[in-house]
């Protein structure tokens, strides 16, 4: 059973799923800056295009082009930001 | 502008983006068989799970797991199998 999401006014979508107990989602982000709450702890892989990420506590943003992944710890966040529009898969942990 | 496309009732669904003029979409395959016809040539990349894959005009299914990719020829088609769900990035060439 797939799922749809869509946030920020349909900026940032993604389809969910759930592979042997665990969830996750493919989706994109639309070039812009948005800010993401974890529940529990997060890896996003780029798969196309490239990310800027500041996890929440920390000073800097950091760059992920597309092959390199991130964590964010539970009960967190991050802002993200994204030139052009960038393709990424989150796997829950 | 990102756009939303569900096939065969919901059970692949995707996102869909722009970059460098190149249209791409961000999707999840759920379990089951499935065929789909091409308008311009694909480049299909697993980015999560495994599909398996014959393109139309061919004999045999090829299993594509996750970081490998095929290609698919404009006014063409294939079928994909999925045993799990998975993801992908799909590329028009």
């Amino acid at each position: 059973m797939l799922t749809h999401n869509s946030y920020f006014e349909g900026r940032v979508q993604s389809v969910g799923f759930e592979r042997n107990g665990r969830k996750h989602t493919a989706g994109v982000i639309d070039a812009g800056e948005y800010h993401f709450g974890t529940g529990a702890a997060e890896r996003m892989t780029v798969v196309s295009g490239e990310l800027s990420i500041r996890v929440d506590g920390t000073a800097d943003f950091h760059r992920y082009p597309a092959g390199t992944s991130f964590e964010v710890p539970a009960s967190s966040g991050f802002d993200v930001r994204a030139a052009a529009p960038a393709a990424y898969l989150c796997e829950f942990l």
